[in-house]
């Protein structure tokens, strides 16, 4: 298969950069994208000797490397233009039509995104963070009057990452809650989640799914037997149903997809951005 | 001050619009931007739907709202571009010189960045999720082969949400152990951290940025006493130095910055891509 090397260059984390590139690289089949991130490239000097890295790539590929770029300063990104990659920067792309439009010059900033600017946007996210921790899997019920949402599920559905990313990318506080053998038989909502009901959101999966990433953990016993796996679903989403607890399907989405949705359905407000 | 509101719109999660979009829009001082997501617009109709909602807008703040798009599907996106929006759109601009370049055309398929499509790379950002779960705060110190990355600091140097992120976004495998009281005293290396020493990266952070998170967490004590934060500090840093383990000073740093630096400075390979 063919190979391109692609350079995500900054001159902060190079994050903006690898995640527009990597999100338009995925469109094109067939050839195997090589990355080198290099963040942090602040100074003209520092621009300089990643121009010459992806001129020996160049050379050593006989390939142009295709560079993202996101850099706050015209200056620094200057000598990567001279460099023999194509280059794809966003910023100069896309500032001049919004300067036009606002009325107002971009700032140039340096560490607006991704960095602490937003101090309050900032503490959202590491605050949620440690909440998503502390009320991982049935903790910490107290406070789940703090909670924006509390998702629940069976064991293995995907609750605690997509509860991880909603707190680290957008502050949101999310807890969860997982149903037991106990819930499932009675066929009740477990107590700690009956007053809350309004901030419920199920995850369910497949059957095949649930079993081929149970047995990944614990191969032997009931825990990913397909009676067990089958019984604790058809009860979860029974339970779902009953109460009017709106539910999504996480076997084909990724937490990305999964969170979106969720907060599109709950309307609950982001505290920070990505 | 001024409000203008703002469209991140995508047929998928809005990810990449939202990403792109704040990122420039940090930029603009003395704008408040109110922020409006709508994900999944994969249809004619509900494009449809949003430029309609985009013309309200409009007319009722009497600004052109910013539109930010990451449409795969340029008929989707045209509705939009009937609007009275400004449409900014990540995929139009960037996408046709791409082509040119590599000789291909893209697939113009959904789904592909912030879904499930390269399977091996989602998984390795959900068990490295898992992995960082279970290894949290000096748990898990069994599994510490397989680690990528080891980070010691005193507690509330940033550990946990620098593991986190590191595996939500590149499906590095991140453990945290927090050093002790007696560690500090005794200056030795905790012992299993001992035969892992090429791992080990440190986090430390400014006495005063300490005092007062400790304090927001528990108020009393000596936990967030000066004098107790004082000497943790001194004697990690310390700790760090006599045993050659490079560390960050995470004080004026967002976890993207202090996760980018772990990255350049140790080389440890991402197994996934934002």
């Amino acid at each position: 298969m063919a190979e391109r090397t692609v350079f995500f260059v900054s001159d902060r984390t190079g994050v903006t950069a690898e995640t527009l590139g990597h999100s338009l690289l995925t469109q094109f089949d067939g050839i195997t994208f090589v990355p080198i991130t290099v963040p942090f490239v602040d100074s003209v000097e520092k621009a300089v000797q990643v121009a010459r890295r992806i001129d020996w790539e160049a050379e050593r590929t006989g390939c142009r490397p295709i560079v993202f770029t996101s850099f706050v300063h015209n200056a620094n990104r200057a000598p990567l233009l001279r460099s023999r990659g194509l280059v794809l920067d966003y910023f100069a792309e896309f500032l001049a039509p919004l300067e036009e439009e606002l009325g107002v010059q971009s700032s140039h900033t340096l560490g607006r995104t991704h960095g602490m600017s937003d101090a309050s946007s900032y503490n959202s996210r590491i605050d949620a963070t440690h909440f998503a921790m502390d009320s991982d899997d049935g903790h910490g019920i107290i406070h789940y009057d703090e909670a924006d949402l509390i998702l629940t599920g069976v064991s293995r559905s995907g609750k605690t990452p997509t509860c991880l990313y909603l707190a680290l990318q957008y502050g949101v506080f999310a807890a969860n809650y997982p149903l037991t053998e106990n819930d499932m038989e009675s066929g009740r909502l477990p107590k700690p989640l009956l007053e809350h009901r309004p901030k419920l959101y199920g995850l369910t999966i497949s059957v095949d799914r649930l079993i081929q990433i149970r047995r990944e953990r614990r191969p032997d016993g009931s825990y990913s037997s397909s009676r067990q796996v089958r019984f604790e679903l058809r009860s979860a989403e029974r339970m779902f149903r009953q109460h009017g607890i709106s539910y999504i399907d996480t076997t084909h989405r990724s937490i990305e997809e999964i969170s979106s949705t969720i907060l599109s359905e709950t309307g609950v407000k982001r505290r920070a951005s990505p």
